[in-house]
């Protein structure tokens, strides 16, 4: 029962990423910035829908995992905007001290699943985890091209940001995916939804 | 590159569900309700972390299959409160419809995997299934539990109602969870939370 009682508490607690806003809109509302939970659940969505876009070794129930805890330790840590490089340094730090919180919340060996799949997804090592961290880099361009750039235009972005912070990314887990997102990136210019 | 445009198409088209505003309160803030995203991404989370207190034969890829598509029909068809049951009548033919056209942006071999885990989630026959439903009925209590019995309140729920609706599909799919659930049935009535 003490099992349970942990599981439980520990779904209460990650109740709290739907309170944690990104810098990313919904698409039928560009002024709506949409949160980790909604982001996380897209993903999943995304994870089955272009799996067969990804590497052939994947791992669907393993990218599922992933995607769905990937963000939790922004409960502690709040959500880093991709292209704030002065609040990138400490992320890492902040982010590992959260996941020793939440993940502990759970009794073995589910605690140990659940910081493995965390862990997995940050390493990027797997097929599964390049699959997962390229699926979570499209997502949010895919939002942004769908809002006129909405979050971009906020912050001034340029194409050669988005290139580099997501080709290498993107282009290992998901090939094809980078080539679609490459067109929309030279429209997005065109349209000025993105700086050249 | 048709099949990834649709595939893209029904991605774009599923962000609506972040819309889809429910009864059920968020634990933070008993004032504002949950959306569909939100909610089937926490049910994925629960899926995980309660996968075995439910039957043994389950497949929690096809659970979680079934827990992140079994609300996209309420982008057409809305969100029907479990206990309005004027509203109930016509909900399952609102919600075909919306099946046939959501799932339908797909190309197959996707479309028929994911309207089949929306069927096999509607039908409730398989060990997964059962276990889907139940973690369904069961996440909105927990959240009423937790905000005092927010969304209850407001409607001048009773504890009849709540095991009426959920008890017999709770107790099949994770008779454990329903035997907490009663708990906190019994607590929430003597709290004035739920009318008795």
């Amino acid at each position: 029962m003490t099992e349970l009682t942990n599981a439980l508490a520990f779904l209460r607690e990650v109740d709290k990423l739907k309170a944690i806003a990104r810098q990313t809109r919904v698409t039928f509302d560009p002024e709506r910035r949409e949160n980790d939970a909604e982001h996380s659940w897209h993903l999943a969505i995304m994870a089955i829908v272009l799996a067969e876009h990804g590497p052939r070794e994947l791992d669907l129930l393993a990218v599922l995992r992933m995607v769905l805890v990937h963000d939790l330790v922004e409960i502690d840590a709040g959500d880093t905007f991709i292209y704030d490089d002065a609040h990138a340094a400490s992320q890492a730090e902040r982010e590992r001290r959260a996941a020793d919180r939440i993940f502990g919340l759970l009794d073995e060996p589910m605690r140990g699943e659940l910081r493995g799949a965390w862990d997995e997804f940050e390493a990027g090592a797997t097929p599964s985890a390049t699959f997962a961290r390229a699926i979570d880099r499209v997502q949010p361009i895919l939002q942004n091209y769908y809002t006129d750039g909405a979050s971009w235009r906020a912050h001034g972005i340029t194409a050669a940001q988005v290139r580099a912070k997501n080709g290498p990314l993107v282009a290992a887990g998901a090939p094809e995916l980078w080539a679609y997102v490459e067109t929309l990136i030279g429209d997005s210019v065109t349209r000025g939804w993105l700086k050249p």
